[in-house]
């Protein structure tokens, strides 16, 4: 194990209901002037915007909205509210949404108390305040809710980078799984294997004797496998519900990665995927990670075994343990086939003739350096492999 | 799963040498003017006390000193910090030991920013304001470090109570293994237990569907039964010793207590035997928890054969759970006592005749009305059962 350093500072507030103490909230993390930041759709049509107003108004705090929040979330909107932030002086940012809303709320946060372009936050450049961000989730899967980081898309360029920094993680979330009961199967599939993938990012390491956090994951990913088509035959299931959303939050608040190499390569190479044919994150992770491991497994046949066995039931094969590995490999595709996910590049729109595209741009754009990962070190040729073993 | 909210703010650094980044973290959170709380022996023949003062000079904090905490912390001692802190103008409390020695000065941040007597606080009263306390851990076993609770024992009747709040939970803990290494193997056995039994006393629980923190307990359990006989074989074992002592945090934050009922009857139990005989709180629970398992498991065999089967990993005796839910108590029994622990209320110093004190005092003592525990809800002459299985 590493040394390490663990924060995670974030009031949760879990439960039936809560959206409507969101004032109180509010008012405990001294916001005084809000800007209620969403997507469209759903949070109105349901009437959580006009609860979350409501309780906001109790409590006596003013509020401006600013809608419109894209899945991959994009620069002009960023701009936008950091603009909206700045002349009215508002001194809190709500998200209610997802990931996206999140994560385009925390980049708003950051450049309402920047003189500068927020996109130098993007750039590499330290994030050091940021206005205080809650958030009330309306999807279990991307973790930003209990995270420090964000994403976000450049239009110029279609540049997708990341921000991260503690000023940045939100003070309050609030989880009410009712508000994810209305998400279509598809989107509730994607969002589970989101956070299987936080999960097996910080699974594959090269890191010796982290037992006690190899176990933390492996227990949440058997609660997922558990959880998950509980959710797909019966989408108002309150209770799976409410296991997949908290699972989500600790697979990556980082409690399950601490003191331990991680491997992001895997999210980097689904990006460009996203960027390209515009899929949902979470079914590009699916096409993607069991061709990663595929290609990774020859690394460390042992690591794979110990998840095959440990969270897919694969028996041991103690002469071969490669077999134990391949059959998880195996296991995790026919879940992700059975929650509704695709299996191939075709699924999502891709074409073989874009893979070299894809491996250029993966390994060298977004800042990359020719290589991605550190389970594996991954060169343009490994990453290219990786896209054909998805056809 | 029940709504809840769940609020773990402590700034956690783990590793080697982390303690002589003491006076950084005290500065970060606002510390000027440091008491440091220990108990004695080996705190200052190691140079651990030596080297957290040179740190602290060295980023020019002051400091006085309290030494002398002993295991069951007294209130006598808690007085006397309380009166230093408000003559010397103390303005933070600095906790170098283990349980005993982070639960007294949580007791005294509480006592110096207030008028009358702490007491009050372990008598009911709502913990509103306290002094920020940072600890640096040498036990692995209570938990304190991240916990929002303090329990002290006042001298005049041997009354051991608790209090908690949040203004009581540590600002920042540093968590160095190698300051573990020291410790001879009952008392690290006798932490291990307490561990596992703060783990197990969230497990038993009426609350249904808790899938996502059934899953981490049962992972937390298994990593403990694979490090421990580590570290009784080589107590300089710095992994075994590292994932230890982050379970222990993990065990008590309560990120494995969300949302469901939890049952700490049996610690009350052990409770009575610490204070009669002045036993380890460990070797105690290592008596207690199996005698209270063996007697609530009808209340339902399913959930102790879940956990003998997914931890203790015997087989499901599926015509017959209650077989599969014995084998795990019997694994339990063993396994405490291949790490040392005790197994009889002999070896313990007790006798039989005291059973109708033991059993009466639980009962009654400490504020208690008559029962204890919400798994199973436990009588005077269920608690005196209990304790005759310990014989």
């Amino acid at each position: 194990m590493n040394n390490f350093t663990f924060y995670s500072p974030t009031y949760f507030v879990f439960g039936k209901n809560e959206e409507n103490n969101t004032g109180k909230y509010v008012k405990r993390f001294g916001g005084k002037k809000v800007l209620i930041h969403y997507g469209g759709g759903s949070v109105v049509r349901s009437g959580l915007l006009d609860r979350i107003k409501a309780s906001l108004q109790k409590d006596e705090i003013e509020f401006v909205e600013l809608g419109g929040v894209k899945p991959n979330p994009r620069s002009g909107l960023v701009y936008e509210g950091i603009e909206l932030c700045k002349k009215e002086h508002v001194d809190f940012i709500l998200a209610v949404g997802g990931g996206s809303t999140i994560d385009s709320a925390k980049a708003i946060a950051v450049g309402a108390m920047y003189e500068g372009d927020f996109w130098d936050f993007y750039s590499g450049k330290a994030v050091e305040k940021a206005l205080p961000v809650g958030t009330v989730l309306t999807i279990a899967a991307a973790g930003s809710e209990g995270s420090s980081g964000s994403v976000i898309t450049k239009e110029e360029g279609m540049l997708k980078r990341s921000a991260g920094g503690e000023a940045m993680r939100p003070v309050f979330s609030i989880l009410n799984p009712e508000l994810t009961q209305t998400l279509p199967a598809f989107q509730t599939a994607a969002g589970v294997t989101d956070i299987m993938a936080h999960l097996l990012e910080r699974y594959f390491t090269n890191t010796k004797d982290v037992e006690v956090t190899d176990r933390v994951i492996e227990g949440l990913l058997l609660s997922m496998i558990h959880e998950a088509p509980k959710v797909i035959e019966n989408p108002n299931d309150y209770q799976a519900r409410a296991n997949i959303m908290w699972a989500g939050m600790l697979a990556h608040n980082n409690c399950c990665g601490v003191g331990r190499e991680q491997d992001w390569g895997s999210h980097d190479i689904e990006h460009e995927l996203s960027a390209l044919y515009d899929c949902a994150h979470g079914a590009g992770l699916a096409v993607v990670f069991p061709a990663w491991m595929e290609y990774t497994m020859k690394h460390d046949v042992l690591r794979f075994a110990q998840l095959a066995n440990r969270v897919w039931g694969c028996s041991m094969d103690f002469k071969h343990p490669e077999n134990t590995a391949k059959a998880g490999i195996h296991a995790f595709r026919n879940f992700l086939k059975s929650i509704g996910m695709p299996q191939t590049l075709g699924e999502l729109g891709g074409k073989e003739e874009d893979i070299p595209y894809l491996a250029h741009t993966a390994s060298y754009g977004n800042g990359n350096d020719g290589t991605l990962g550190s389970f594996v070190v991954l060169k343009e040729e490994d990453i290219a492999n990786i896209y054909r073993l998805m056809l």
